[in-house]
Formats: C-alpha cells, structure tokens, sequence
C-alpha cells in the first residue's frame, strides 16, 4: 500500500479509544504550554503509549489536529488494526528523511522532540530535510504521563507480576543441587513463557554464592551446593508492561552472614514498602530503608537506589534514589528492593512491585519473603 | 573504592591484550585523521569491545596515552578484573556529569563523539560541564572497526550458531499438534541456556500459518495443526556475540502455496549466499535474491532488504540491503535471508550467517533447509 493510499484510509477512520484520546489530548496542552505546533515521539513505548500502534522503528508526530504515524512495510498490517484514526505514512527510505517529508507537507513550523531519547545524528538528519522547522528539546512530554498508570495498565501489570511469581513457585519446586544458574534462569523464563509472558522483562538474574555480590551478576555454570544462598531477579513482559521481583533461597540450610543481612534486608524492605504513600518524597522513602541498613552496620554495602519505576520499561520514571526529591502520586508503580553485598561472600536483596494509590500503597506481589520460607 | 584509588591501581597495572591494544591502536589513528585529542565512547558494545570491560552503564575516553573507564560501584569487581590497565573513574552521580569531570581533569581540549549513539540531551549534559572542549561527532569509528571480525570473534559467533542450532534440533523434536507459538520459542530459549547462551539474542519469534506473514511477528497462542507451517527466526548470545537463523517447519504435510513460495525463497537465498565475495557490492548480492523472487512473480513480497551484520549485536555493520553499494571484506558476518509474505496465508524467510572469507564465503549455520527435510 502507498503512503497516498494510507493517508486516504485515515479519512473513513474510526477514532481512538478514550484512553488513547485522552493522552493524545494531554500531549497537546502540554505542546501549547511549550508554543510547539508539533511533537516527535520516536521511542518505542513512547510511540505505543501515545496511539497503540505496536510496530518498531517507527515515529509519531502529534499536531493539533492530526496524529502522523510514520513507519514501513513491515508493520503495513498492525498499523491498518491499530491505528485506523491515525494519518499512516509508509515510508521507503530512512525514518529521519519521511519524518522530515512529514514535517515539510504538513508545514510544521516548530517541533518539539525528545531530546532524551533523539541521537545527536538523528536530529542533524531530520534537520537536513525539514528546512526552516524550528526544533525544540522536550525531553519529558511522554515519560512524565506515563508514570502514573491508569486501571488497564495496573491489570496489566498485575498479570505479569502473577506469570513472574507463578513461574517462580514452579521452578522453585525443581531446584536440586548440581543445577546451574543458567538452568535455572532458562526453567525460570520458559515457565514464563508458557503462562503467556512474550519473554523476561530483562535477562533473568540467577546467582548462587558469591556471585550474588554483584547487583548485577550474570548466570554461568556455577552449581548449586547444600548450604547454596541463590539469588533471583526476574521478571515477565506481558501485554507490553513489566514485572520485576527478587528472592534469594537457601539449599538445605543458611549460611550465617547471608542469613544476618537477610534479616537486615527484609526489615529495610517491609519498612521502606510502609513508608510508600502519594505525598512522600521519594529521597525519604530512600532514607527509610538506608538508615536501617546503616544503623546494622551495612551502610557501605548497600550500593545503589532503592528502587526505580516500573511499566512500558524495567526502568522508566519515577526515579527511586536518595537523590530524588519528587513526591509520590496515586498510580505510580514502583519497586522497592533494598540490597546488601559482600564481596566474595555473596548478596542479599528483596524487591516487590509497589503501586502508589490514594491513600497508601498496594504491593502487586506477594511471593512469601520470610527467611524460614526461604529455605528449600 | 574511591575515584582517586582506584586511579591508582592503574599504576601498577598490566597490559591490555594484544587484541584490545591494536583496536585501540586503530581507534588512535582515527582520531588522529579527525584531529581530535580524545574519543569518547558511550554505547555499551562499544565501551565492551573497545576495552573488554563488560559493565553496562559506563563510558570510555580513548586519549592519546590513556584509556579512562567511567563507571559505578556495580561494577567495581568487574573492573578490576577486566580493566586493570585502565583509568577507572568511580562515579557517585550522574554519567554524563563524570564524564564532564574527566575532560577536565585530563584537560581534554578536543573531544570526538558517538553521534549515532549519544542522545542530544546527553550532549548537553557533558558540554554543561565540560567547558572549553569543543565536541566533534565521529559517529562511525567503533562501528566501522566492528564489521570485520577476528579469529577470536568468529569462534565466538561459530559457537552461538551452534547452541541455537543444537536446540533447534532438540525443540524440533518435541513439536506436536495443540503446541502454541510462546511454548515452542519457550522451549527453544530454554535449550539454548541449557547450552551456555546467555539469553536469545532478540526475542524469539515462532509464527504459525498466516501470523507469519508479518516478518516482525510476535508469539501468541496460536496452536499447531496438522498442515501448520511454523516459521522460526530465532537466535543465542553467547560470549557477547549473537547469532541469528530462520527456519520454516510443516506439520505433517506441506501447503500447496508456502511451498510455491519456500521453494523460491529457497532457490533465492542459495543463490544469494554463493555470491557472498569480498568485493561484491552488498546491493549486487541483494540483486541476486530479489530478481530471481521477482521472476517467480513475488517481487512485491519481499518487503525488506536481503540481511544485515551480525556480531556483538544482532543488527549491525555492514548495510545489507539493496540500498549499499559497500564491498564485502573479509571477516565480515552477515545474514543471508530473503523472505516473501504473503497477507492472509502465511510466509516463508531462510536464513544463515555468513563469514566472508578470503577467497569466497563461509557459511557459519547448517540446519538442513530442503524442503522435504521440513515436513515433521
């Protein structure tokens, strides 16, 4: 189908659903608020966040009265399912020249991008093209609606933390001693797989031992041993949104430091989950769980955030660290996993999906945490 | 460890390998030809072939008598371990911060960049703090260097293609009628970890009857019939390298017209791979497969271009589309996949990797691709 004819069938669309026409319509007022006549989506989740349309490598320009989407072959049947409301550029040459031949047909005068996600070579090429266009940085347009999730979105990603931790309890059933990480993330994310997830969140941490001193440690053929502390951090992509959960088992029996941190980590976790309200500042959440760590005498070994957003990606906003001074709002989800590492002994951390509601905060999983329960 | 101890380290260091050393030998010479002091280095394949410094997150400025990695304290141990001859900058705050910080302390006056990897708001950032240092986009350095692989990459690579193709054979085995699309690419991912990949190397697409008239098709739960064609495309990471393979399978007998078309896609992709040459242009091997699809009438239905580069990411240098008149060299791998679609019915793409080689072509992958060897 030629672009011509793409952009004639928009004419007999129907519209977009409420939600889609509602975001669309909060991006406009935030377009007026920057005095832009246009804005270019050109991530991934961004572009699907902002119309549905799940192709890749594809771009979105929204004007105030139309929405452009530009992408190829490729996605010619998804767009005509998805996006039938939507003006459909199929392009043939590279995405930044159609994006700039969207720009001069539509005479965009000023179009505002995301700067935080635009290459310095993809804005010098959509330049080249879209003479006399005045380009403005607004990096945050699309990240800031999406940190607060609606009820589809939140059903959605209660799915996939239930695939994660249905998984989980499954695999967890099948540990045996001389099993290797690697077998274990591989059970771990096919059983995600078979309960619908279309793959891992991002790839399935397994570390047994000192391995789990690393916060991000990659699986190998390390076996597992009676007296084996293992450390999972996993999570399931279900309908686009994302799960993300650690546990750490015992083989048999506890080994005493990891046990000792693993008290010390829970009780920073449970503290920090309380301390998850709208109103509250991130950094003070962030303060909840450190102070505790520090007052054990692990201030040192706890080397990272507390925890970070959760939705469209494993990490998006809102950032959840000491640096942060944003207040918490109803339907932000996020994750709370306070951690411990010891070099050459091992690590301990504990992560739960937490979503941020009117009064408090509902924790999306519930795979049991106590240290007995930990033992296999 | 702080900053300033472990600049210290660096001291009494080793030296990098012979293979790190002529890489960033080789990155000197460019730099030197572009008149730049330093290069900075931000995309995490990149910083890891480079240095072999394997932490994500992180960057690397090449000087002409240093090499400084920029990371956290995640990755400390791995530092340690993997860069010992480097300068390693510990940073507490922000990446682009630190990196600013560096030029200064070094004084950098001239600094090339990654303009095809580095975000505009990223630039901004650096240059915030970075002042005097006038920035210079090389956005083809790494890359360009990437596209011919070594002895030691190769091995790798051969390695990848074995573990997927390993798996294939036992996941191919275990396909029965009522088996959904999610289940077979689960089970797929899960050989291959059994195997030491370290995950797929993208996600696994298995796509039934007319779902895989969408080149980009996603898993569903879509069930094998008798008469089902099932197109795989699959591939493993392994040591940092991907590979990348597509197969078609029938279930118990052969549909009149994806057997018209695997047939030609067949003969197409043969073909293509013989006239993989050092020397040959990359469009005139494209020719190759695109004329004989159009003689058998398909030429509408080869939506996209003939393969890419394949290495330490699966979609890499150099261009392999109708578009790229550049020469094959030796050491180049590339997929070979021509593909025709068909809406509605179904589609049919073949592919292998293949190294380039002095005098011709090897082909890395050897699945049995007749069609009569595809009927389960």
């Amino acid at each position: 189908m030629s672009a011509a004819k793409s952009t004639m069938s928009a004419a007999k669309s129907s519209m977009p659903s409420p939600t889609i026409a509602s975001r669309i319509d909060a991006c406009r007022t935030e377009m007026k608020k920057g005095g832009c006549s246009a804005y270019l989506i050109t991530e991934h989740v961004d572009t699907f966040y902002m119309t549905g349309f799940s192709g890749e490598d594809s771009a979105v320009i929204v004007t105030p009265r139309a929405v452009h989407v530009i992408t190829d072959r490729r996605f010619e049947a998804a767009a005509a399912k998805e996006v039938p409301w939507a003006k459909i550029h199929m392009r043939k040459g590279v995405l930044t020249e159609e994006i700039a031949i969207v720009c001069q047909k539509t005479r965009i005068t000023s179009l505002a991008f995301q700067a935080d996600r635009l290459t310095v070579a993809s804005l010098d090429a959509i330049k080249k093209g879209a003479k006399g266009v005045k380009f403005v940085k607004a990096p945050g347009i699309v990240s800031q609606m999406r940190c607060c999730k609606d009820d589809a979105e939140v059903r959605l990603m209660q799915k996939a933390v239930k695939v994660a931790q249905d998984a989980f309890l499954v695999m967890r059933d099948s540990i045996r001693t001389d099993q290797t990480e690697l077998e274990m993330a591989g059970l771990l994310e096919f059983e995600m797989r078979k309960r619908g997830a279309s793959g891992p969140s991002f790839p399935t941490i397994c570390a047994i031992g000192p391995n789990a001193a690393n916060p991000h440690a990659r699986c190998g053929n390390r076996k597992v041993k009676r007296g084996s502390a293992i450390l999972f951090d996993w999570g399931a992509l279900l309908g686009f949104y994302c799960s993300d959960l650690t546990r750490v088992l015992f083989m048999g029996r506890i080994p005493p430091r990891i046990g000792d941190i693993y008290r010390v980590v829970l009780d920073a976790q449970l503290a920090a989950v309380d301390a998850v309200k709208p109103g509250v500042r991130v950094c003070d959440v962030d303060d909840v769980a450190r102070d505790l760590i520090a007052k054990a005498g692990y201030g040192d070994y706890f080397s990272h955030g507390l925890g970070h957003g959760l939705g469209l990606e494993v990490h998006e906003g809102p950032s959840v660290s000491w640096r942060s001074r944003e207040e918490l709002r109803p339907g932000m989800v996020i994750t709370i996993e306070p951690g411990v590492y010891l070099d050459g002994v091992g690590g301990v951390r504990i992560e739960d999906d937490c979503l941020v509601t009117q009064r408090g905060c509902r924790v999306l999983s519930n795979l049991p945490k106590g240290i007995s329960e930990a033992v296999l």
